[in-house]
């Protein structure tokens, strides 16, 4: 039996990711969101959702960029105080101790000791609600290159990105590799068709 | 140091869900799709984005609804072939199984065997380019109510939802409890304020 929870944005797993944004004044701030994902493959963007009372929210639309960056798991309490804390009033690079990096590509910091950056071109704003969505024209992603895999891919284990579980609100890490894409499910199409 | 891998949908984690549809002869129809994510709080709504060629797409567009069916582990399979072969050709259910139930709230069917579903009805829908963005309303949240924790929410370890990497194509599952939102960057705010 399945249990009704009415309307309620619970959905496992969303990801913990931290928006970098450049104020008003050039004051570096960074946000957790976990409301976002890939939205497009061609142009390639990635979409947030903010408040407009957060801090970078106006960054963002003074600035038409952000950065996502991808904490590993040994920063999940710098990330868990991201999303905490207001840029308003703190700087939360000099609070933990990380350290801002200005971009070549787009008018916005990224987090140096993260180790999976998103540099963002702001093209699209839609007001669903509560939240504005940016959906941000990716135009590079970096990675430290010492947690590449033999592909020269980034090594999902290696990364170690972090999970939220939404209304428990735990953070979770990654477990183990299951199987690989377009590639388990043959064995359905072979009965198939 | 950093490698540069340009403008590519290469971020961790992203979520393996499979969406659940009807076409115009009522024929159940469910995919498999990593571009998405809750995108507001208020009304409840998750995005998810399919490229124009696909057999949901046209579902979604006659039905104006839709489900987000969250596999567990154990389905990795299923969902992978949910995201291989084309409804336009092929019953998914019947090939692998699975059984689908009719939603009492939108105009489309979910995954009995999944363990958390969310019931949407289509409010935007915004074209970026090769995908379109569907923005949904989430009506309500379903979940197996022997997956639920000690505080009566779902269990994310039992649930056991699966993760994407992007490029590299692994499924992964879900590893440890890291820590509380909301609470474990505190030691911060002590610090800084």
């Amino acid at each position: 039996m399945k249990k009704s929870f009415g309307s309620k944005t619970l959905i496992y797993p969303t990801p913990v990711w931290c928006v970098g944004s450049y104020d008003r004044d050039g004051k570096a701030n960074v946000m957790t969101i976990a409301w976002g994902g890939i939205c497009c493959s061609k142009p390639c963007c990635v979409t947030i959702s903010l408040r407009k009372a957060t801090y970078t929210y106006d960054g963002i639309m003074e600035r038409k960029a952000y950065t996502v960056n991808v904490p590993s798991e040994k920063y999940v309490k710098e990330a868990d105080y991201f999303g905490m804390a207001s840029g308003r009033s703190v700087d939360k690079f000099a609070a933990t101790g990380l350290t801002p990096v200005r971009s070549d590509l787009v008018d916005a910091p990224y987090v140096k000791e993260f180790p999976m950056i998103l540099e963002c071109k702001l093209v699209h704003t839609f007001e669903l609600g509560l939240h504005t969505q940016f959906v941000g024209e990716i135009v590079d992603v970096k990675v430290d290159e010492d947690l590449l895999d033999t592909n020269g891919l980034p090594d999902m284990k290696r990364i170690g990105p972090v999970l939220f579980a939404p209304e428990g609100r735990g953070y979770y890490g990654v477990g183990s590799l299951l199987g690989m894409g377009f590639s388990i499910g043959k064995a359905f199409q072979k009965s198939s068709e």
